[in-house]
This record gives structure tokens, C-alpha cells and sequence, in this order.
């Protein structure tokens, strides 16, 4: 069988955030960090103009999906897509969101035709796309609609080699954690997790430490009933399920080093739970991936950074983990994939014995 | 003006948990960690039990305050309180709560009378107080009755060298921290922070950095209105009030190393937010230190452990930073009140020209 392509394609992101900035950044830094090929979606102009603003003399190339890997070495390839985009950095215009939109349609539909292993993703401005009547919650909800399968929940989680952590609820207001966090929120959650762990990070038989909601894990119930009424019905019914869970745990005693080598990720009760820790621990390292996709994709864990657009100073840190990242999930997916597809044609109980 | 008493007072804690073990220890390594001198609250043979236990050839000896800086070079200075300690290791039983306040009252009886600088505590069970009657939410409310001050409201800190953290809310549920975080609460919780911060740490002007309550801080609103209508102005008045606070600020991008350089200590709206990052940077380190309180008063941060009492495998390591930081607070504490004792009796503008 042969390799699936294993070039990534990164949305060039909104276009007068830091998007472009790291992009051509990461480049530069294809050969001393080991980086994947990869090439860019959007508009190749807006690339072109931010290189000679930074005063990098980058070749940017515009090609196809096919040829983007024997470019990669000597150029930075791009897949044009969508309209021009004008807007300087740091002030985005009427053509910010059309060129953000275009550029993420462009990457997951060239992933899903097969033509490029993995979607990473720049930052996307939730306003800009708000006041263009974008409607969708956010970037990883588009991206959902985009992959057309419905049923399924993207899963966020918070990767970095210290730490990884998924918040069963996440862009929610605090006094509305407690009614939305269900046992089905959190077996599900945990189970798309597990999944991910096992298909694409090739651990085995995952092992998931799940926080208890309240303080110290609710103390018996003397703190709060949700982790009696919740999380530890929920860890259970994981464990009939044949998920190696562990819970409800304190969240404030999970993080440190020795705790932290007992599980594969930790699942919160809500965000600042556990990405403050997984930030506190590697904030410049890490990186979103978006688990329950039928595609990997993985993003910078930051924003647009407007004021650092342009200047120089964006860090390409997050993106280049991301990049290193999504290679390595996008390679493990693919040999499971083959696997279970050769295991369907010759089923081992149907080998010659 | 004759320096005020170097030596610590440290309560033996819960008879049947760590404590005994590791105030054995910590006095061991007094010369290799370059502890203060201290001596222990409680019942001696308690201690001598545990040492020979342990296999520990440690003199363990009974003396006055005034006598334990001599002995604590040559042997484990206890100053005797309370009753006959009767509980083995992992087992409480019906002398261990009168034997945990009888070694608590001690301590700070001597720290008020001047006979010793500074509380330090080791740890109890509330369930075996509560068992037996206490009437105290916890240690340290507990500690704030004997401090004989009922105006003043004790607030926790969780400190290493890394970071420094308040919760403003502590041990209650998470659905009810929205309803108790109020401006009041907030702005009580930073004067006393930023008082201490003062008189005990040496700040001149301490940096506060205020997390907001939802993530995000809010979002201007719109994932929760706390942080408009609590967080915001209790800042505002802070600021108005002469304390160089800052926020709301997300939780999640406050505690990796360049934001930790930007503020002194971090408030958070509740436990885990800031107990969560703050052990994962520092768990053995981290101890817990009472600001507010009319005398210092630290202690390692973590329980009594009832399944490693005896067994050899208790670290010492949160005890000893809780010594040497008592120490620490309480020189400069003990300074600045020499020196505004002075200035009330010789200002500065009655000095002959």
C-alpha cells in the first residue's frame, strides 16, 4: 500500500493576525527544527507582501498539493485560495473573513480528497467572522461541519509533551459548568478521547485521570454532589466500558511530574481547571488538537496576537509543535487505518494454519 | 533593640499521621538545608516512639523555648504539651484531638508571649476534630481564634519560590462560587495579600495580578457577567487605593515563567484555578502560609497521610520550606515593627536639622 501524502496543509489563518508571520517563520526554521512538509491555503500575495514587510527573503511558490513536497525545500508552497486579501497587519477589512473561511475550506477539503495528510490550522479572529454573520460557535465547531459528519462532537484537547488535558466543558460561563456537566457529557468526552489516544497517539490502552469538579474532588460529597452524582458514575461506567479511567481525582494535586506519569491525559470538569496547569507547564509548546474529527487537525494554542502582527516579534513556537505534531498523528492514523483495513481482508482467524 | 527570638514553634500535628515522621526528618537535615532552629509542640515520648519506629537514633529533648536554640544543634528540642499521645502510626484514636490542639495552643501561646517567632504547623485530620467535637471549620480558623482577633480574616496563601497564590473563595462548591465572590470579598482578600506582601515579604509595592472568575476572564461579558460587574471594579477601587492591582486576566495565560515575572502574587476566584497551576509548578515545595494573622503562621502544604505515617516514605521537603520561610517572614515581619516602633517614637521630621 502505498504512504498517504505526507504533506500537511496549514490555513493561512486571518489575515491581519500573526498567521502569515509564523508561517513564514516556521519555514525558515524547516531544516533546524526537522519540520514536515507542509504548504500553505490562502492568498499568496498576502504572504509575499508580510515576508518583504518583516524584510525576509523568502520565495513563496504558488503550486499544487502534488508538488507542494519537492517545493517545500527551496520555497514556501501555497494552494491559492479564496479572494485577495488586503487587509494590512493588525487591521482587519471587509476581506478578512471571506480569505480566513476559504483558506480552512480549502485545507480540510484537499484532506478529505486525500491530497494532504492533515489540516493545521493559523488563528482566526471570532469577531471578524461574528461581524461577517459567520455561524458557528468557533474555529473547531466550522471545522466539524466542514469533515459532514454531523453526529460526531469535536473534542478538544490541550497537547504538549509535559501534559495533556481535555475540558469537558470549555467557553462557558463558571455558574453554568455545574448544570452542563452531565455524565453523558463526560463519558462521551472520555471516550472520543480514548479513542484518539489509541488510533492516532498509538498508546494502547490509554489511561485517563478524570478531575473532580468541585475542590478536592468534592470531599465525599461534603464539597458538592457532583462527583458523587456525576463524575464517579460516569469513570465507572467507563470502566465497564473498558476504559482505563480513574476518578473523580483533585485536580489540584494531578499535575506535578510524578502524578503526571500515572495517566495519558487528564479530562477537567471546565477550561481554566486544567489549561491553566497545562499552560503553567508549557505554555510556548502547546498545542490544540481537535479529537472526533475524521481527519487530524491541530492548531497554535493562541490568537491572532494583532499587535504583534507585522512586527517581527510572533512567536512560531505553538505552530511549529503543531506542524511536528499533526505529522506525527496524521502518520499513526494512517498505518491504523491500513491496519484494520488489511485485518478486514485477512482476518487472522482466516490465515493458513 | 535585642533581636527577637529566632526559634520556631512547630506543633506536632495529628499523632497518628506524618507529622511526628517528618519533624524527625526535617531536624536531620538541619545542617544540609541550613534549617532555623525549632522546636516541636507536643508529647515527647509520641516522638520518640516514632524515631525509634523509624530506626532513627534521634535525642529527643524536653526543654524550655528559652533553651531550644542551644539543644537544637545536638538533639530534637519539644517544648511538652497536652496529653499522653497514645495513637500508633495510620491509626487515630480517642487522645489524638486533644493532643493536636493542646500542641497548636502551645505554639501560639509562645509565639504571642514572645517566647518563640513563628507558628509552624504540622498537619491534622478534621474528620478526627470533628469526630470529637471541634467546633472550627479548619486549621486555620482555628488559628485565628487562639490569634485572639476575631475582627480579622485569615486568607490562605499557597507560596514556592515559582508562584504565589490566593484563592479568594476556598473550600465550598464550585456552583457556589459565582454567588460568593463579591467586590468585597475580592478587594478584602487583596488588601490583606498586598499588607503582608509588605510587612512580611519585604515588597515595597507589590504587584497583584487578579484572575478573572470564567475563562477567558469573561470575554468582555459575554462567557459571564462577574467579571464586568465583580472583578472590574473591585480592581478599580484597588487601584484607586493605592494597590498596583491588574485584571480580570485569563487564568489560563497567567502562570507559565515571563507572566509569573510580572506580578508578585496571583488572586484567583476560586481553589482549583490557582491551586491547580501552583502545585503543578512547585507540589514539594508549595507551602501554605496564613497571611492576616497578628503573627506568622506556615505550614507544609499537603495532610496528614495517615497510610505513610511510620513507614519511613514521608517527605519532608513542604516542612522544610515551611521553616525557612517562617523564618524569613518573621525576621522581616519583626523588623518593620522595630521600625515603625521607632518611627512613632523618633519621626523623621523631628530629627535636629
Amino acid at each position: 500500500m502505498a504512504p498517504p501524502s505526507p504533506v500537511l496543509a496549514l490555513s493561512l489563518g486571518e489575515p491581519a493576525g500573526i498567521g502569515p508571520d509564523i508561517t513564514l517563520a516556521a519555514w525558515l526554521l524547516r531544516d533546524a527544527r526537522h519540520l514536515p512538509a507542509f504548504f500553505a491555503t490562502g492568498d499568496a500575495e498576502l504572504l509575499r507582501r508580510r515576508a518583504a514587510l518583516l524584510g525576509l527573503d523568502i520565495p513563496v511558490r504558488e503550486c499544487t498539493p502534488e508538488d507542494a513536497a519537492a517545493v517545500f525545500s527551496h520555497a514556501l508552497p501555497i494552494v491559492p485560495a479564496g479572494p485577495s486579501a488586503t487587509a494590512a497587519p493588525g487591521r482587519p477589512d471587509a476581506t478578512s473573513a471571506t480569505a480566513a473561511c476559504a483558506a480552512i475550506d480549502s485545507a480540510v477539503a484537499l484532506v478529505k480528497a486525500g491530497r494532504a495528510a492533515a489540516v493545521v490550522t493559523n488563528p482566526i479572529s471570532k469577531a471578524v467572522l461574528y461581524a461577517d454573520g459567520f455561524a458557528f460557535p468557533g474555529h473547531t465547531e466550522y471545522l466539524a461541519h466542514l469533515a459532514g459528519t454531523p453526529a460526531l462532537r469535536p473534542v478538544m484537547m490541550i497537547w504538549s509533551p509535559e501534559l495533556a488535558v481535555v475540558p469537558a466543558t470549555i467557553h462557558v460561563p463558571l455558574s453554568e459548568v455545574s448544570r452542563l456537566f452531565t455524565r453523558e457529557l463526560l463519558i462521551e468526552t472520555a471516550r472520543i478521547t480514548a479513542h484518539d489516544l489509541r488510533q492516532r497517539f498509538g498508546i494502547a490502552a490509554p489511561r485517563l485521570a478524570i478531575c473532580g469538579l468541585n475542590p478536592h474532588a468534592g470531599e465525599d460529597g461534603t464539597l458538592g454532589r457532583e462527583d458523587e452524582d456525576v463524575t464517579r458514575p460516569a469513570v465507572e461506567a467507563l470502566r465497564q466500558a473498558g476504559i482505563d479511567a480513574r476518578g473523580p481525582l483533585p485536580a489540584d494535586t494531578l499535575f506535578h511530574a510524578a502524578a503526571r506519569r500515572t495517566y495519558d491525559a487528564a479530562i477537567g470538569a471546565y477550561h481554566d481547571q486544567v489549561l491553566a496547569p497545562a499552560k503553567a507547564l508549557a505554555f510556548d509548546r502547546a498545542v490544540n488538537v481537535t479529537l472526533g474529527l475524521p481527519f487530524v487537525r491541530t492548531s497554535p494554542d493562541h490568537g491572532t496576537a494583532f499587535d504583534l502582527a507585522g512586527t517581527g516579534r510572533a512567536d512560531p513556537s505553538s505552530l511549529i509543535e503543531a506542524l511536528r505534531l499533526a505529522r506525527q498523528l496524521a502518520e499513526r492514523d494512517a498505518a491504523n487505518a491500513a491496519h484494520h483495513l488489511l485485518s478486514e481482508r485477512q482476518p487472522l482467524h482466516a490465515e493458513p494454519g
